[in-house]
């Protein structure tokens, strides 16, 4: 460790994650002094089930692939390794009717704050175009009307091959995917999910949420996998309500909750923080 | 409405809750008036589908048996109508193996802040036998070993026969209740629930939260009625979490939201703001 | 009180104000019932040095004035009495470099969620003329520079002239206000601190966070009066910090706070339910 | 690292700060392979002005005099660096005459959930003794009635000698310690301050908090150093409230707050987990 204030562009992010070993921690430090690499920040976590995750900042002129490979012949088997540059994520958003998530995300975009580059905007409606144009961004209105889910999905697919985004956002995309979709976006879909999850799976959260009369609503960012609302939970939290609030009352009072949740996500996620294990996220 | 301390044992609550119609505040500040009380607090709620929820505290001399006829004779058909003189609430609690919420309550009754009386503790262990102790409340040990869930909810019912509560307080009393037994106490059983439901009910619900990853946990105090853990929800708080927490590590955590939230709940039912309907709490 | 879905053109808000009186709310329950409207929500209270506030929603169809003078000619003296149609505030947004406030303002006022009718944006710096123009709204550059305080003042509120705002809003707008300015916007201003007042008044109070080591920061929204950052509160929110958070660190999580509860304190004032009294707010 | 479930008796904290140099953290865990100790948790953390943090977890049997002795031979000069075994603090409390958070560390105490050994409780009323009482602590009625400051803190210093306390908690005890006393117990004297600290510091912070109106009241526990309500920050956290609450109904519900604070904080204190510096702490 060294100086505060490097070049970004030497910045390089190290990730790690496997069964543990003794020594791993001395390991890696010793590889990364070894080649002149300047730790800037190092956060390791072992689960109670044995498995190891570490996350390591550091900086310094490197060949990132034979950095790579110096470690890698040094570790046991089965750790798996990973050393990113710091750089942004490619992103497309999939939106339908709502905007409040979609123009939080394009105003932080505008403003160089997402850590990311929205390539695209893909919506099942028209309605939010006007909205994305102000921004300067490609909207891409693919219908599902007179379309199975499948080839609704297709078209889908379709439009996202020009782009081949790292990350697809659903921002308030209120149609289930398919796994076939899922599986070619494994573990790089994030959702916004309106209700505090596992509570409310399913359509309409807030009627729910009236329904049962709790007195906090929540909001929970995931990824998605094959089971609906069941994807690693990456971030989440709630307001109070009362029983002053009707169902749309709670749904709009929810709006801020949900784009600040996902916005957090977000964030946490192009950082190369979250590593998922077991269906549930580990966060350095 | 005059000056702000009066004698307490003035003050009454009147509580209101039917259907909807015309004037119902009008007729109630009227009646009031002409019998020379003084409304101290006045809080209504009318629900979307037309429940009328009223609550006033007044104060001022009053014979509240005629007082409440003549209400009755200009009120609507259909309307329920209570006057309570404002006073501490008999209670029993019942317990298992956990302390913190008993010795939460047993220590806010200790310096006078429960607006409560503790008559005693029922356990289906002794364990916590010598904390009550310290507080001189009877404490009744009624096993549940060699018995049917019948036998024993039939031991702790003659157990309460002679204290007559107005409320039960399940204070981690980790039983399943039988409709027979909750039947008993209709609406006026109390239970906290360590999670925050909907989400994880049934048994181990920290362990459920650590499977699932959830970034927050929650408890959750709220009436028992014939469907375990699905009756109206009183008031519910929640922590923040993450992966380095263990399900045993939760639970602790838990404890304090659970205690905190459990005497929340038990204020706002001793001091007559709860109204239940449609399986949901109004709290005026 | 009736039917629940009204026509919303004629429904009212009164808001009383003054030195409690006995029966005051009968009084108006009364003077509303026989002129045949409809109360739809009414709120009271009594402060413990006996001032009383009321906000009834109530609708019908009424000479707002002629039962304006029936309840004045029946009023206690001092009492004040004000009866508002419900409809959008005009108002004027205050800016100087920083964009979130201003983008969730100009968001919800895109999406119809304002309450409110923003007529321009008056600003010291032209940084967010871009921004602004995305959204159709007239965007006023009135420079500081080479301007006395007086001078500069002066030329904002010749461009206010246009206008005649109902209320200006400060969204991060940098510069102190004096008594003159204020004068003219009497409890209309409403402003965002960047933290947990009465903590930090004045400069760069991230810097200051950071330095005292706080583990919590928050945002204030409030009433401007003569003195900084000392009005009536209206609204305040606040997020978990730790030592690894720069006072920019701070300041990025601290936007999110500020934006809510800037729109949360909005919303509260143009709905006409907040009172001002003794420095404090009183929200019914 | 390795299994999961050590025998507690062979777990050791290191604790080091300093400024940063380069390969500390390879410089440490080299040390502690070498010399077959297992790191379990490992965290560092490095300020913006270059101050490097380490706390390490590991466990084996070691000789802790010359693993430290080994390590400070290998360690850059000016790092502090100290080895504790793991073991339970011996604490006195220091209260007045609130029993809130005094009953809230009793309570973990007799349940072993404190993480300390209460040696005693000193107070300079004897209103709390009964309640000291049923838990089997000594209590010292130490009273500053006709005595200087000096004398009275005199009087306890002599008390406290029997035990050599390594910590002191102020668990609301209500008057001001002065630099000798502090000097006493520098960085060892934790207090619960009843406001959101820097705000309302002081006597009477609820009553301040009234008078300003504030929307959220709060409560810090610090480390004490010379200047009052002004030392290192370890724990803070807020509780809503409006303006129907009194002065007097915001401190009864601060005190729910007060106690889970102090408790919270006295765990992080307790386990080695909080480094003061620079008047802030960092908790690893």
């Amino acid at each position: 460790m060294a100086d505060r204030q490097p070049p970004k562009n030497h910045r390089h992010i190290l990730l790690m994650n496997g069964p543990d070993h003794k020594g791993l921690i001395y390991l890696v430090t010793r590889v990364l002094f070894e080649n002149n690499q300047n730790i800037i920040k190092n956060d390791e976590y072992v689960s109670p089930s044995g498995q190891f995750f570490m996350r390591t900042e550091f900086e310094g002129e490197a060949d990132l692939t034979k950095l790579t490979e110096t470690l890698n012949a040094e570790l046991p088997e089965g750790i798996g390794l990973r050393i990113n540059p710091t750089k942004k994520k490619d992103i497309v958003l999939l939106v339908t009717k709502e905007h409040h998530c979609l123009a939080e995300l394009l105003i932080r975009y505008a403003f160089d704050e997402l850590d990311a580059n929205i390539q695209a905007v893909v919506s099942n409606y028209n309605i939010l175009q006007p909205l994305v144009s102000k921004f300067g961004i490609p909207f891409h209105f693919v219908t599902h009307e007179h379309k199975s889910r499948e080839e609704h999905e297709e078209a889908i697919l379709r439009t996202l091959e020009v782009y081949q985004p790292e990350y697809l956002v659903l921002a308030k995309y209120m149609r289930v995917l398919t796994p076939t979709f899922v599986q070619q976006y494994n573990n790089r879909i994030v959702n916004i999910h309106h209700s505090f999850l596992p509570a409310f799976m399913g359509a309409n959260p807030y009627r729910q949420a009236y329904n049962r009369g709790v007195k906090i609503i929540g909001a929970t960012a995931h990824f998605v996998n094959n089971d609906l609302d069941e994807g690693p939970i990456i971030a989440q939290d709630v307001k109070e309500v009362d029983h002053r609030l009707t169902a749309a009352d709670m749904a709009t009072l929810g709006r801020d909750t949900e784009k600040i949740v996902l916005s957090k996500a977000l964030k946490l996620v192009f950082n190369d923080r979250v590593f998922i294990h077991d269906n549930r996220t580990v966060i350095l």
